[in-house]
C-alpha cells in the first residue's frame, strides 16, 4: 500500500475488517493542490484521478468515475481543510476564499454526490474531519473557524436530513497533532501525547459499524495529556 | 428617512440615542442584489453605492468611498444572508457557494475592512446578524447551516482577537420572524409573537453601549412564544 | 442605603429607572450563612429575615413575609453560589452536597416560590447569577461545576417553560472577578479588567425591559482583556 | 446471569471481551431503592449489598466492600438517574432534593471513591449515563434538568482534571427510549426506532479500549429516526 499517515490508518483499518474494496486520493480539485480522502469498495487500488479547473466538475468527475469501477460508495470521508493564519487586518482575501472553498464547500459537493449515490440505494456513511477550531473560534485563526465551523453546521443538519432516510453522519472533532511517520515534525513521542492515526481510524470505523438504533453524529478525540 | 423595516429601527434607535452620523445600504455587492447595511456617523445620509464586478473589491471601494465622507466607522454591522432550501440532493452547487459568499465571506470582508481602521484608531463595534440556524443544522436547510455556522465562527474568532484589542464583537442570534410593515406576509401580528425590529435595534445598541468591563460577545432573541 | 458591592449596583440601577419597590437581602437560609438577593418593589426597604433550620420552609416564609409587605414581585434574582475547590480525591462530599444545595437547589426553592405567585399575576423576571464554570468544567472545580452546569439546566427548562407563560427567565454566565470597594483585594484596578458591578446590573434591567418580542435567556459578560 | 436490560447488556459485552472481573448491583442506597450499576473484575457475581441510612456511607461501604472481594476497579459506571415530571409550580421539593442527589451527587460519591483508588495504581475509566436533559432543558423537567445537567458539569470537570493522570471519563448522553425485554412497555419494535441497549454497552466498551492518544469525554447516542 502506498498511502502514509492518517490514509493508510484508515485504509488499513478498514481493510482488517474486511468491509471495502476501494479508496481514491486526489490531488488539484480546482487546482488547489490538496488530496481527498474518498473511500469505498474493499480493495485500496488507487483510482487515478487528474484536477479539473473548476471543484464542483471536479468532484462530479472524480463520483462518475468511481461508479464505473466500483459502484456506489459505502462510506465517503472528507478530510481536507486549509487553514490561513494571521490577524484579521493581515489574511489575504484570496487565500481565505480558497480555504473556505477547501474546507466546507468541498465537503457540501463530496456529500452531495455521496448522498444522491446512498438515497439511491437506501443506505451508507458519510464522514467529515472536523477540528476544535470547529467548535472553538481561536483568536488569529478567523479563516479556520470559518472553513471548520461551517463544516460542522454541514455535518449537524445533514445528520438531521439523512438519518432518518438511513445514511450515516459522522463528524470527529480531531483536537491535537496526528502524528506521521513519514513527517519528521510529526514523529510519534512515544507518550501517546500525539493522536495515533489508526486509534482515529479504528473510531471512525467504529461509527461505520453501529447499530442504527443508537447512532452518534459526532464525537471528539484528543490526547489523554490534551488541555481543553 | 427612506429606509425600512431592521435597516429603519437601527438607525431610528441609534439617531435617538445621538451616537452615530450615518449609515450607508447598498445593493449589488458583486452583483450579489442583496443588501449590506454599514452604519457610521452621526446622521443618515445614504451614501451612494454602484456595485462592481468582485465582491472583495466592491466592499473595499465601500470603505473608502466612506473614508472620505464620514471618517473611520464606529460600527459596522454586517446584516446580509442567503439560504438555499432543500434537501442536499436537490440544491444547486453554484447558488449553494453564492448563499455561503454572501452569509459568510462579505462578512468576513466587511470585517477585515472595518478592522483595519478601528485598529488604527483604537476602538469600534462589529456586529454580525445571526441566526438560530448559526447553533442548530436543521434539515433540509444545510447551505444556510454552513453559511450561518461559519458566522458564528468568524465573530467567535474576532472577539477572542479583537476584544483586548478594544474592538467589541456582536454576534446576534435571530431565532423568529421579524416583522416588517411594509411586506404584507409579514405585518405585525399584534401579539408580540414575531421579533419587533425596534426591539432588535435596541439590544444591539446595549451591546454597543456596554461598559468594556462587561462585554458580551453574543445573545439569542426570540419571540416570548417562539419555541427551541 | 447599607448594601455593598454587586448587590447595591442592582438596587441602584433599578431605582434610577423607578421601577421596583423593595429588596430582600437575607443570610442563614437553612443556616447556610450565605446571602440571598431577592428583589422586588420599588423602594430599598429591608426587610428582615430569620434564618429557619430547613432551606425549602426559609425560602417560603422569606416569600411569605414578603408577600405582606409588598405584594408579589416582578423581579427575582438569585446570586448565592458556593465552591469546593480541590481535585475530586480531596473534597468533603458534606461541604460538596451543601454547596450543590446553595448554588443549584437554593433556586429552585425560590424560582418555585417566584413563579407560583407570577404565573398567578401572568408576569414577572427570574433572572440566576451563573458562571464560566456553568458552561466549562474545569479541573479541580468538578463541586462548582455541578452546582453551576445544574443551575443552567433549570434555567433553560424554566425559559422553555415560562416563557410562554409571560414570565422571563434570565441566565447570566459572569466570566471574571466583579470588583468591589469594600473588598481590598477587589478594588476597582481602573482598567476595566474586572466587571463592575454597575455595568453587570445594566444588563440585568435591560433584560427586565426587553420588549416580549425579543426575549433573550442567557447572556456572557467578561472584561475586555478576561482571556476565554 | 441474572441481570436484565441495559446492565444485562454491559455485563454481557463485557464478558465477550474478557476484560472485566464482576460487577456488583445495589438498591438502597441512602434508602433511595434505586439500583446502581458498578462494575469491575471479570466475571458477574454478584457483590450483596445492603443500604445503608445515609447515602454517602453507603457508596463508601460498597467501594469497601468490593476492595476485599475484587481489588480496585478497572471500570465503573454510573447510571442512577431519578426524574420529578410537572410544571415548576407543581413539583414536590422533597422529591425534587431526592433526584437531584440519585442524579448528580450520588455520581459524585461513586467517581470520589473510584478515583481515588485509581489514582493510587494509575489507571482506569469512569463512565456517567447521560440523558439528552442534560444538553438541553425542557419544559416541564426542570428537576431532571438540574441532575443531568449537574451529572454532565461534574463529568467535564473531572475528564479536564483526571485524563492527564491516565484515568479515563466517559459521559454518555442516551437520546430516546431503550428498549428492554422484561418490561412490556418496552419490547424492541423491531425497527431500531428504540435504542439497543447491546448496542449502548457496545459504546461504553469501545470508549474503556479507546488508545489514550485519542480519548473521548463524550458521545451522544440516538435511534437513527429519532428528532433532535
Amino acid at each position: 500500500m502506498s498511502y502514509e499517515g492518517f490514509t493508510r490508518s484508515l485504509l488499513s483499518t478498514i481493510k482488517n475488517f474486511n468491509l471495502f474494496r476501494d479508496k481514491s486520493s486526489f490531488k488539484g480539485i480546482g487546482k488547489l493542490d490538496l488530496p481527498c480522502s474518498v473511500i469505498w469498495g474493499t480493495s485500496d487500488e488507487t483510482v487515478p484521478f487528474e484536477g479539473h479547473k473548476e471543484m464542483q466538475k471536479d468532484v462530479e468527475n472524480l463520483f462518475i468515475q468511481n461508479d464505473k469501477l466500483l459502484g456506489p460508495p459505502n462510506l465517503v470521508i472528507y478530510n481536507p481543510s486549509a487553514r490561513v493564519r494571521g490577524g484579521i487586518a493581515e489574511v489575504d482575501p484570496v487565500e481565505t476564499q480558497k480555504a473556505i472553498n477547501i474546507t466546507c464547500f468541498g465537503a457540501f459537493l463530496c456529500a452531495q454526490q455521496a448522498a444522491t449515490r446512498m438515497l439511491k440505494r437506501g443506505s451508507g456513511s458519510i464522514f467529515f474531519t472536523g477540528a476544535s477550531a470547529g467548535v472553538k473560534g481561536y483568536p488569529k485563526s478567523s479563516v479556520f473557524a470559518m472553513g471548520k465551523f461551517g463544516l460542522r453546521g454541514l455535518a449537524q443538519a445533514l445528520a438531521r436530513e439523512l438519518h432518518p432516510q438511513n445514511i450515516h453522519i459522522g463528524h470527529f472533532v480531531i483536537d491535537g497533532g496526528i502524528h506521521a511517520d513519514h513527517r519528521p515534525e510529526r514523529k510519534d513521542p512515544g507518550d501517546d501525547s500525539m493522536l495515533d492515526p489508526d486509534a482515529i481510524a479504528e473510531t471512525y470505523l467504529q461509527f461505520h459499524r453501529q447499530d442504527r438504533s443508537s447512532w452518534a453524529w459526532e464525537i471528539e478525540l484528543r490526547p489523554w495529556v490534551e488541555t481543553f
